[in-house]
């Protein structure tokens, strides 16, 4: 039932995030394995980096994460992109629709910012979940490890 | 013959670079289509965004530019990510390695930056461009417009 449905609250990370299970909810994605004090220096050099890392919050515990970076281009008369990276939504609260609320927060926030477009990658197997929300196949990510 | 090569020098943009033609550089992927004042601006936005702009210069004039996005991550034990974007090479300096210069000056950043890999997104007709310079073919990009 409608009403049954717990309460879901999306917001930017702050750093007491840490402690309802962040590392846990994107650890959903690849394990982070970090101390809470490394998570912090991570935390604080991604707010220089200027990666805006959003957490979903039910019952006080953090359900899933999304980040998203803005960029202002040259091209496009001065135009901004959004890059969306790391949607992780935590074991527990899956399958409950926390990964497409993230993802729609995600746009409203960058048509705040007056995005004309917003991108990302994702494994093949993941792309219905993004048609479904109106993004189509683009172009092809290239990747090097150094 | 080797030293008939014109000597190429890369470095970090600075604002003056719009003064030897760096727009009409940049204008190669996509006409830019701004005023002095506007790149300027655009310029400054991306220096607080943290995009970091660079340039190649043969005579000193714009002969490319090319950009990247340092990520730090939760994920990978705080690993760090270069997201390079925007690689154009100026029509009159085409064909003379002047975009492999660019790319493999940004991986040496990166390395310097202790990044564990380097995406970036690129039409189908670039991917060999990119594979000679060891990248390989990673996840589908996705993308919305807003």
């Amino acid at each position: 039932m409608p009403d049954e449905r717990p309460e879901l609250t999306i917001r930017l990370m702050d750093a007491t995030d840490l402690d309802r299970g962040f590392l846990e909810a994107i650890g959903a994605l690849r394990p982070a394995e970090l101390t809470r004090d490394q998570a912090i220096s991570i935390y604080r050099h991604r707010l220089r980096s200027r990666v805006r890392t959003y957490v979903a919050i039910i019952d006080n515990r953090i359900a899933g994460t999304a980040a998203v970076f803005i960029e202002p281009k040259f091209i496009h008369s001065g135009g901004i992109v959004g890059h969306i990276e790391d949607v992780a939504v935590h074991p527990a609260f899956q399958k409950h629709g926390v990964g497409r609320a993230l993802v729609v927060h995600l746009l409203n926030e960058c048509r705040n910012f007056h995005c004309y477009k917003v991108i990302l990658d994702c494994a093949e197997g993941v792309i219905p979940f993004y048609e479904k929300l109106g993004f189509h196949r683009w172009e092809r990510a290239m990747r090097i490890d150094l």
